[in-house]
């Protein structure tokens, strides 16, 4: 019955993040300081516009987030100097080991080589990642390694690496190439505005974070991951790529490419304009020797030879003495093990900060008066040979915004270009876009949330230790586990971290030979990947013609494998959109059977309040909250995966070589993300919608959902078959599946021709052709109301009528407003219109489509096909000077 | 040479902001801390598509900004019952003067009435206001008049009154009506969802301030006077009114119905729903009752009978008591002089601030118990003859919007439809669009510039105090001038606040027949407007063919008029766009004929850093913060108008009765605002500003600004004459005027047609027919970059040339895309297209106005004649469901 308000709400989160110091932390490790821009802050994180979007599937009305990305992907390429990027991973650790695993994928060597100056979380996570793969890690110097055996599959070195040192891999590279060993590196991204890029010593994967350029640093995150290579392995590539294609206009348009993976974009021909951060990094560079000069003078041993932004120093002073004075300064430092002493530098750092270390070491200087000293310059990168000499960001994009009147032009244009929740409803089945409130939003940009450094001493963290365990207690209240892990930042994550958990549980039982995961043939596609990365054998469970787990199958298969039976991975309610009336049935024969059951959280917004997996069965869940718990899709990320397990398996949740959340001792099986609790800085939004809610509201919650999924069932009926219902209730879930198949034989319209039709009606389309082909599947949430419902239902019915019209012959088979969709702007004014049907009919197609609250696409229809084709894609050059 | 970056200015504005203290205020005196919905205040308030528009005097591109203010008019005519309100003016304190001044232009009867339990500075205002006007206020007991003489033009009281008391006024009312004399009432539109509204006895005019619903308190502003009347009083209604009108399709269309005035925007018809706030409202009121009720018992002694929020108390303990408890519970209270004490609730106020309050005064019980008393109910509102009967909020934009999913789409949907500075140029001349970057406005969010009253004392607003300090200091060495008062907060009421002060100036000197004001004709029209408010009779100085003054003229005039000269008020650079290089001479002039300089600081963009008003014999200016000192324009306010003057005239600046800017005993002549210090809250704004520029910024901004306007003059020469260049230089300031007069003649093309062709290229019109008839002023600022100022030329050269055709009879005289514009998406894509111009020539007319950039205005072009003829317009019904 306790819910607490709005206004409340803020004032006792803020009092919980004031928990939290806010100290200046020098301790790097993949995680720096940076100058976030105010404008940037605000009418992007702070926009609902931008935050409300859903991932680009429908690039016809996500052109504005596209472009975003892919000017991401050019910012990565250019500054690795690399062919081709992704659009980011979830942080350095994953990327570092997807970019192992592609080296496996390519040569099929069961052996990497990692080398031991990584960041020590980035080891982990390979290791961990390299493990349930099978694969051996061999942590060393890899100076000092010979490749000629054949069996390394790939080396990840970085540059510069942990301690700071800027070294020459040159000789490494090439070594290993002619072994047929691929190079991989982790690397920092605003390094490389001065340095080599590793393209030119022959690096062919470039991985690391690109949470300095402008990401706070939130506790570990959400941030994002980065990753590279040369052309010859974008087949390999993980993750999503942007790319260009064409529309049906025959106008170039951005897409997902996530098929063929065959984009590229990098400018060819780099021309003449600099990147205006430039002269601030060389400032910044600048201080940065001097430090280090400094230090030296007074006696510090630097074994840094060169550096860019990170030193290594074993102090004159005694350690105590260190660590008291820098406690004196409230500076935070990355203690070694050995005594010595790690500094990391950043854009923030000012002369007074530089000064207060040169006390902490207990040095005398001012670096006012080492500036001038001109041994200072001497030790300048741009004085070595490790300087950059190669362009990089010279596409115009990069260098027409530098006003702030040109920025928030350029935002507000690719903002308008998309559907977010702030048009209308994005009724996504399995996806859940619901309400993102404000109040639920504010405390993300609190300081106190965004400005401390993951690794930053506990007593300074308190008020995120707090949040972390209120948010545990209600999150195992609401599912009926016992423990909660938030290092998975990602569904995904939390699958793996989940399954992993399972296997060590087994294995500590000295049940060493199970690995037989079962899962339905209508799960997520991501529970069997998730399934194979954890190393275990997939058994499929087959399905009901009414969409229900085949418990005779089931059962059958849990006996067959019952001795090797690891674990079944199920959905509830089913991805179908339907209670599995037999789940606490299904739950027990893989018990009977010696398995555990991971129950996928995907549709918890369904049973929130009303059932909890711990009660009828799981053992472990991921918990998606950006889905059910309130944190905004963001265009595609980031997201969060808590698992919940019941306390059987809690001492197998994932550890952290840094800052152990199962505290020191742990035995856990290993790291499934570079932070500890993955993406921190976004688990407010998820405690404050839990706190307002309350037990009632979010009960309530859940109800409606069920309800509104239901109401447009019924109102559909006559005009679309809902595919699975429950036998005895003829309801559905909280989602509902509704057959469009049949218009393909009757008027040559598939799934596809009425999701871009319905862009033509101001919507985003429902998820399509899953789980069942050429399908659409319809998830309404709580959030929308009647008038909203009624709305997408009555687009949903006209649209019926012009398929009917087709079917009738009233429309043409082939140039009809479904098959033509969606309409641009260009199309229906043009002079040129010569379709038998009226232009009103193609962009104003209900009485609730009016030019005021028109939503256009900017692109038609995007041409895969062609996308395909044409594999070499560049990022098209800007013709127009007005752009 | 100093200035400081974003980030560190940030840091330095929170220090400077947490030096206020943010106790809890129960002052009341017509400010109450209130709810501000966090997603109004990011959506609206931190969102530059809403804060960086201008005043909707293009109805077509801003249809959104017109629809919310006719909700805002629609809200206080519906709580006031009145049938006309007006779109809201500056305070209530300038709200009540203006009634007061509607009574007299009505009557013309030269005394005017006013209770004496009116809130202490609306008094003020009213008695400066009227003093200048020459007109007698008499302050007393509204009850004990006797009206029958019939020389008193109109009566003033407030309901519920400055102590909180309820009264019944229908005698009082009755009374003047019965002698002609109008009845004003000041009251507070929360109580009148409780209480009958003033209409059902008979008031004439309400006003007051909408502060609380929704505005935060921010030490006294910006907040919005609101002003209703009945219909008959309609034509003297001051301020702007928004009314409907046809567009040129026949649709209806808002519009700024300044010069009829005939608007009014009550639905006659009200239906059945109910404002969602009464119940939190009933809920309050019992509260309040509780609270009376609860000290009543504990022996304190409560005057009042009847009240909604507000009680004067007088206490049992002695008051240098219930001073220390109030200060222990860090409250605040309004202290009357007899040693009674002022407590004013609102819908903030928990169980633990009532059980506090009950501790001050001594008293033992707590809420909870009280609440379940049956006395307490007895006591309620909606027991007595004063209950609401009426129906409020019926119209359905009031009852469609009560999720936060609906108020966002909403919110959007009205952003949408407007042109703002994150979209394109706006180059209006004087009014210096310029851009208010999100670093200079983020302390506008800062809850210790938000959430403190106006009258707290000043020991919790040093952080204010810092802030006008460091400011006065900047703005003076910007101008010139010894002093500045912030108190004006518009352009208007500086002119007005420096008039007076230059006429208490002479006054004071013994001087008192100096009543004669110079103006150029070319002058801002405000500017005869508040020389006439100030009580001076205005004299015209010619201006010369180039557009300067009439130096022979002048001097003539003040040679004329030379002991009645109270002085001049002049514009520089002019009105007319170029520097008067005889401005010191004209300075000299008007000194040596004993009158005083007042320099109109619209045109500071053109100075700062360059020259000062100060150095060349300006004696006082108002400096429009809202112009050069960035704040921006908000779709019409808010503004800041303060005053910077000369030494000698600093003993007349505005006072206070509560607190007084110029400390206790000054001899000020009065007040302007009913806050001290204006609209507070925005100064961040102008402070950031001055800081992050320093000199240098400063003055490369205004070189900036002059190269701007003269590159764009230039760029149109060959195409669009520039009426006013420097005979010497052959240059213009920092904005120009094209001449398009004689386009009437041979294309029968006029400013209007253009202007509203602008909007198909995307753009909003220069300033119109101003200061020179069929012309337009354009003026870029600093802000815009030669890309942006390049697109806006083009677009003018386009039009020229499509002048050119008609002229040459290429296009119709009668249809052409200028007579046209601007062209709606309902004409260019309707199928019934006939006209002698292609669609795509009136929707993209140049290669820069592309489909996903297009700004579409919503409506076609406004009808003002039609407007003007139908004088009575309702708030249109909706009649689409789905709107």
């Amino acid at each position: 019955m306790l819910f607490i308000g709005e206004y409340e709400l803020i004032n006792r989160i803020r009092k919980v993040a004031e928990r939290n110091k806010i100290w200046r932390s020098y301790i790097g490790m993949g995680y720096h300081n940076c100058c976030v821009p105010h404008t940037i802050m605000r009418n992007i994180f702070e926009n609902p516009g931008w935050t409300t979007q859903y991932t680009p599937y429908q690039p016809e009305v996500a052109q504005g987030r596209l472009e975003g990305l892919l000017n991401y992907q050019t910012l990565v390429s250019d500054l690795t100097g690399l062919e081709v990027a992704n659009a980011s991973l979830l942080d350095e650790g994953t990327a570092a080991a997807e970019a192992l695993s592609l080296c496996y994928r390519q040569n099929r060597r069961p052996k990497l080589l990692v080398s031991n100056m990584l960041h020590p979380q980035t080891i982990s996570v390979v290791e961990t990642r390299c493990q349930s793969l099978g694969l051996t890690v061999e942590i060393n110097d890899v100076f000092e390694v010979d490749f000629s055996n054949r069996d390394i599959a790939g080396v990840l070195f970085q540059y510069p690496d942990t301690e700071g040192n800027v070294h020459d891999f040159s000789a490494v590279t090439e070594h290993a190439h002619s072994h047929g060993t691929l190079v991989c590196c982790a690397t920092d991204l605003l390094s490389l505005t001065l340095l080599r890029p590793p393209s030119e010593f022959g690096v062919d994967i470039a991985v690391g974070t690109s949470q300095r350029l402008g990401v706070p640093l939130g506790y570990g995150g959400p941030h994002a991951g980065f990753f590279a290579c040369t052309q010859s392995l974008v087949r390999l590539m993980p993750g999503r790529m942007i790319g260009v294609t064409r529309d049906a206009s025959g106008r170039d348009g951005y897409r997902l490419a996530l098929q063929t993976r065959e984009q590229h974009i990098r400018r060819d021909k780099a021309t003449s304009n600099i990147c205006t951060a430039q002269a601030l990094l060389a400032n910044m560079s600048a201080m940065f020797a001097a430090l280090q000069y400094g230090l030296d003078l007074d006696m510090n041993m630097i074994p840094n030879q060169l550096f860019f932004d990170t030193l290594r120093i074993e102090p004159k002073l005694e350690i105590e003495d260190i660590k008291a004075r820098a406690y004196q300064k409230e500076i935070n430092l990355r203690y070694y093990e050995d005594g010595s002493v790690g500094v990391a530098l950043d854009e923030t750092v000012t002369f007074q900060d530089i000064n207060d270390l040169f006390y902490i070491f207990g040095g005398t200087r001012k670096i006012e008066d080492l500036l001038e000293d001109p041994m200072v310059r001497e030790k300048s990168i741009s004085r070595s040979e490790f300087k950059r000499t190669s362009p990089f960001l010279t596409h115009p994009v990069f260098n027409s915004h530098h006003s702030e009147t040109r920025i928030v032009r350029y935002m507000k244009k690719l903002e308008n270009k998309d559907i977010s929740l702030v048009h209308s409803m994005i009724p996504l089945g399995s996806c859940t876009m619901k309400l993102n409130s404000t109040t639920e939003m504010m405390p993300c940009s609190f300081k106190h949330f965004t400005d401390i450094h993951p690794f930053a001493p506990l007593d300074q963290s308190l008020g995120y230790h707090q949040l972390f365990a209120e948010l545990e207690k209600d999150l195992c209240t609401i599912t009926g586990y016992d423990k909660i892990s938030f290092q998975p930042n990602s569904g995904a994550q939390g699958e793996y971290a989940g399954l992993r958990a399972i296997q060590c549980y087994h294995e500590a039982r000295g049940d060493k030979l199970r690995d037989v995961c079962l899962i339905p043939v209508s799960a997520h596609g991501t529970n069997p990947a998730s399934a194979q990365m954890a190393g275990m054998r997939v058994e499929p469970v087959k399905v009901k013609h009414d969409g229900t787990i085949d418990v005779e199958d089931l059962k059958s298969k849990a006996e067959k494998f019952k001795n090797r039976l690891s674990c079944l991975m199920i959905t509830y309610p089913s991805t179908n959109g339907v209670f599995e009336e037999t789940v606490a049935d299904v739950c027990d024969i893989i018990h009977k059977n010696g398995g555990q059951v991971y129950l996928d959280g995907a549709n918890m917004n369904a049973q929130v309040g009303l059932c909890r997996p711990g009660d009828y069965g799981s053992d472990v869940s991921h918990l998606n909250l950006h889905k059910t718990f309130c944190i905004p899709h963001g265009g595609g990320g980031p997201g969060m995966g808590p698992i919940g397990v019941k306390s059987h398996l809690a001492p197998f949740l994932p550890g952290h070589p840094v800052v152990n959340p199962l505290g020191a001792n742990s035995t856990s099986y290993g790291v499934v993300s570079a932070a500890p609790y993955g993406s921190s800085a976004i688990l407010p939004i998820s405690w404050a919608y839990i706190k307002m809610m309350g037990p009632r509201g979010l009960r309530k919650a859940t109800q409606v959902a069920i309800l509104n999924a239901n109401y447009m069932s019924k109102v559909l009926e006559p005009y679309y078959e809902t595919v699975f219902k429950s036998s005895t209730s003829d309801l559905v879930a909280h989602e509902f599946i509704i057959d469009v198949r049949d218009f393909k034989k009757t008027a040559n319209i598939e799934a596809a021709d009425i999701a871009k039709r319905l862009m033509d009606y101001g919507f985003h389309a429902p998820t399509m052709s899953w789980p069942v082909a050429g399908t659409l599947m319809i998830e309404p949430t709580e959030s929308e109301d009647k008038q909203e419902l009624d709305r997408f239902c009555d687009a949903l019915i006209s649209i019926r009528q012009e398929i009917r019209d087709i079917e009738e012959g009233k429309l043409d088979i082939r140039v009809n407003p479904l098959k033509m969709a969606p309409h641009t702007q260009e199309q229906v004014i043009s002079s040129s219109w010569e379709r038998p049907y009226s232009r009103e009919e193609a962009a104003f197609p209900a009485h609730f489509v009016k030019p005021d609250t028109k939503i256009w696409p900017t692109v038609a229809r995007i041409d895969d096909i062609y996308g395909d084709k044409h594999l070499v894609c560049t990022c098209p050059p800007i013709l127009d000077e007005y752009n």
